[in-house]
């Protein structure tokens, strides 16, 4: 995940302008589902203007466009739905922050799917148009994400072909957000194995980085989901007729698992910031006791060295009775062993005393 | 207690579905309890659709779950109560987020109870409907928290005999809640016991992982609690018919200790992040006494060794004047020594002008 | 001050249960005020009951009462006064949170006011009734705090005497919050002790521990003296009928010096933390100084100490050209002392370059 | 960028009161652009009284003002313009806050324009006037910025030409918020430097510095944008009739865009502070390391060392038993090899036990 | 600037009560200014009372009392121009938290002026009442800060003589806000300063302790200012009658510089902590360098006089071949040397493995 991934126009750019991302060729596919409580139609288009004779039925007609477009078919897909420029530039310059906007007869929103690539945590921008009796959905990534969604709609399942487009958009959303459970149980697992490791005294260098890269992915979900749940509340609050009452409740649950995931990431970003603590004062402990075994050796043995490097000296003096006597002493040598064992017992006491034993 | 502990259905799952909790057999027991100001009733049922008859009367009926269900029996249950799908979904998918829902003739919460499970704190789910005169409460737990309650009901002890549905809710409500405080009680024991280690410099490998434990149990049980008291808080300003305008003083004083609970919670959070500060830094002066004791040693010997190492060299040449002279002076060794003296002296001043000693 | 200072029941325990504190036998005065502003009469009552006459008169009644109470004695109180069970539990467990509840005819705040024992700072409850004339105080600590008001009431000083109830639940408001003031100046100076013995790098680890309870007494008056401050802003705005008008501009001086209070708190509380960076980084200052120096002393020696050693070897061998023929040289020991103070010079360019010396 | 950055009139001195910025020499060059949908017009002035025929026409003015001005033209300005003296004064005091001000039939807005100026973010201020059917702009710098939107203008492009000065004003804003993404992105990738630089453990002294520097410059760059958000903020819900409708769709991106700025920022921010931990906490390890090798080298070594002095000792006494007769033992030096030998493997096990191996 | 710099009365002290501020004697001198669009006239006044005739004219008064005042003289001036009991305390007992108090007929505001005194911030109290035509002033300090404004009065220099009591109100607060410009402009040079030694690696203790005392200096500042903010706020939205439509542009003005320098100070504070941490950070790079160097100099060389020590042992016997053979070997000494230069090259292999050379 990088930390600027927002595709922007070099600024004084007219609103609304259009450059599709990169030379990349076009990839768009563009997939149609109708329903009514009784009916179901699934149909692939190849150009936008198919879907007209869908927009005007009674029925409720979903069209979901997966992959990158040129500027000539996002033109002519704004005209065919009726897009406001700014809503179509921010689809197609990807790494918006999610909103909601409110047009006359549309509601706009942006989302950010969370998702595992490559196992490592990531985001994807979802862009969502509500009409009267329509949704339109665009996805750039690779994978078609409503998979799940279609096949419902197909078996009929649960109450979904009996309600209205919001109901729809509201499947939509429940699916994006809740894509945020298993990326947080993933997250959670790192941190629990992270936390072992250190609590074991193993923490490696890697250890420290991994520590690193997950407060990296939480910051940068958090900075993604939190404006998500800001819009899932605006929406909640807009009172705009295209989302019925008998939607709100179902909504107020998406509202809810937002909440959830964003707390989840906060305790997360606390318990990374916790293992930072562990480790430095786990490290500082460590150095503490290796430092007091060297300073005991090193202050033990040190001045007897020096003891016994004296009496290595070879001063000698035919005649002179300052030239080391003590060597020629007939206790000489277990006096200086006797000095020695009393500046070992003097500093094992000391260390007694300071508590270091 | 887990970092994630949340159930979920895979993402795209329609609203509402059901799925028991893993393969556990069933274990489910319920408890009917119907109660006026003169009558009470206490009853063991087999299946759920045998409250009916107590539903209806005027009388106070609190239907207690406790355990597993399979999924024919929740499916059972949400059609004998009347419950609302996404409800029964957040009764079975346990580690929900604390909330209130209010539907058509029914209030839903979902509490987390904190308590002490094999000596650390963990969080049980408890859900609760109040009806015009009924409640149910679900728990999934091994134990039944809630007899102390049935114990008051049958003797008729304080006001609660006298009281609507509201009330019993509340009481359930104050158990569930006041449940924090012998669970804070305990960490409050922990924090002090630790803090008296750090304070007696006895700090240990085990008492900084105790105190990484701590945070994240205080981590854990702020983000289930926290929830909780905004939900009680909307219950409060809810002007939910159900809730009569008497228990609101009652439910006041839920709040109250919900709020209480959090601040201790606060609380402990600090000390914590403390008493890692604390460790951190009465480690860091433990260690600068180690290493000035070391520094003064090393840096007094080291110089007198090498003086001696020097007279310990062998250089000899029959005629040279140039081979270690001093080794064959009248006076050498003394002043050697005197040497020595003085280079410890002049250390021991410089220590003393550093302040080191 | 301890961590845990809530008194609570076991969880499921009846609402407005009461349980005498402890064992300990009943010490309770009542202690009677009645004033008009003309005449002051001032009694030592031996059961409540005897208020009865006071309160239905005009005239102001100011009932204390200082110490521990039986459960019966509380009931009767209770039940003279028209108490709520919920505030009569609360006056009993101590420890509570403060806040202000408003029933029927009266007001009920608990209050928690700051204190010096034993050199520390802590925390008294004290709980008042406002009714139409008459006000009634609980502190169960072993000195009533009350004194001065009561000279202030016998000496007519000041607006007191022509005032309504309100405005002694003034006084009695602006003691109790005042006295926050003194406890405060008492930690300044703490602070400012700690934090000259820091600066004098005269630390020691009984400083470490001294600025580790400051933080835990400040941590805990907040902890008390927050939700004081939101029960007196409460207070001003509720409107009720039993505080006039006149008397809200007095209670705004009081909410003032809440909000004062708090805001030292916050301070001192960041002062605190500031203090232990300090520590740290001049520790850090301080080891680095030591092991800079140790590092100089020992690289230096440590290389010619090695030199001295080598011709300290005893190699010999009758006839062989290797065996340490520097030792016969005839500047052999002037050559390698010439080593040596290169080997010293060496060093000190490279520590100057290093910027060590 | 600096850290103080306001310009201000000693306090006392009389609001309004203009001083030109230094002795600085008048640079102050006015440009002119007037158009309709039709037509189009581009004018350098020399003096501010020749814009007034365009200001009373019914197409919209847009004069842009760039560079340094003296007193008196300032004065002139503000009559011709008719502008209020405070908002005079903050065109000329450079380093205000952003800030919308409402006068009687002009919008005033101060903006910071972020930048990158010789490698480093830095900040300048624009100053805008809304009139009912003119654009006023300020901005000291050397570049003129609105290069893009007068080629715009020029090119028809977009719906500028059709649009209400209102519009103007946001094509201004949007030019002016924009550019902070790309002082962002520059951000950006100084942190994956850094960050790849310490993950290396390739941190130097600049390593630290540079982020020390970027902490320093996302915080200067939160102090200017954030109050501009609040600023946008507040034209938004003005409901200014200068302001229309249609335009506010645009302007609530433009506030959309700064929101997004602002999450960058503190994003950065985190991630910033995070690699400080990141490289303590890698340190830490380093150093933790490295003295363990130095432990296990002395402590293995020290204690031999010794053992090999004792042995060098030069006692001796003809007769004396005592003078060191390990030295004469027939297997004396393989002895005392073994004792050396049972050091070392008593030490290894040491380390072993202790996990530093 | 000192952590506790309230002034109070005893807990329990009748609110009103005066006592003048130590046993100083009174240096009290009364300065009144009175002025219309065209008269202007200045006059020391000894006593209170002769303000009287100023009060009641349509001219503007403003009256100044400058130092400290005895009880007697506070009271008269409290009875002089009918200030609440509770004003004149606060105006007495300095150190007052910044608020504003709306009265019948006047307004009152305390305020925090901070300026530099020898050197170091500080601050000081200023009590402004302002009635229909009057402005009443207090400040205790030395010096009188208003002097610029009365020679604005008198040479009729902007606006102000054409205005009303609350435009001159408005000039006090200007003048009393704007103070904080220089003193922040100070601190910032200071932090300048300190961020220059430590990006040096220059820091010493001395740094240390003035970035500690920065932090206190601009806690304490904050702790004073951000009170004032809040109260000139609520007198921006007080509708008091007192204040008219045309002043408040120029107090939305005071705000914006208020709030301005609450966010300059909120930045240095997080500067001054990022100073830390790159202390922190530099001292521990500075910390492992030096340890590097130890590291390896003493782990070559350790080993290498272990060997050298080994035989300068005196192990002798006459036929013993086990006796140090070595010593007497024909390549015994160059065959150590090559042991020794082996140790060395396979240390240097190590430490470059390592990472360390």
């Amino acid at each position: 995940m990088d930390y600027f991934n927002k595709t922007y126009h070099p600024p004084g750019t007219a609103p609304g302008t259009l450059t599709s991302s990169g030379d990349a060729e076009e990839k768009l596919s563009i997939h149609l589902v109708d329903y009514t409580s009784e009916a179901y139609q699934e149909k692939a288009l190849t150009a936008p203007d198919e879907c007209l004779p869908y927009l005007d039925r009674e029925s409720i007609t979903w069209i979901h466009l997966q992959g990158n477009a040129q500027v000539g078919t996002l033109k002519n897909i704004g005209n065919v739905f009726g897009l406001h420029p700014l809503a179509l530039e921010d689809i197609v310059n990807q790494g918006q922050r999610p909103k909601i906007d409110e047009f006359d007869e549309q509601l706009f929103l942006i989302l950010t799917m969370p998702l595992i690539r490559d196992g490592t945590p990531d985001i994807e921008q979802v862009s969502l148009f509500l009409g009267e009796n329509y949704v339109i959905s665009f996805h750039s990534g690779e994978h078609d994400p409503f998979g799940p969604l279609r096949l419902r709609l197909q078996k009929k399942s649960g109450r979904i072909r009996q309600q209205k487009a919001d109901y729809l958009l509201y499947c939509l959303l429940d699916l994006i957000i809740d894509q945020g459970f298993p990326v947080l149980e993933e997250i959670s697992v790192e941190i629990e194995t992270l936390e072992g490791e250190m609590l074991d005294l193993n923490a490696k260098q890697s250890t420290l980085s991994k520590v690193h890269e997950i407060r990296r992915e939480l910051l940068l979900l958090r900075r993604n989901l939190w404006p998500q749940r800001e819009a899932i509340n605006d929406l909640l609050r807009s009172e705009n007729p295209l989302v019925h009452e008998s939607t709100l409740i179902y909504l107020r649950d998406c509202y809810d698992h937002s909440a959830h995931i964003l707390e989840l990431i906060e305790n997360y970003r606390e318990m990374a910031a916790s293992l930072i603590d562990l480790y430095l004062s786990s490290s500082n402990h460590r150095l503490s006791e290796i430092m007091r075994v060297l300073t005991m050796i090193a202050t033990i043995f040190i001045p007897l060295t020096f003891v016994a490097g004296l009496y290595g000296m070879n001063f000698s003096h035919p005649n002179s009775p300052w030239a080391m006597p003590e060597l020629h002493w007939y206790y000489g040598y277990p006096l200086i062993l006797g000095v020695m064992i009393a500046i070992v017992i003097g500093m094992v006491i000391y260390f007694k005393r300071k508590n270091w034993i």
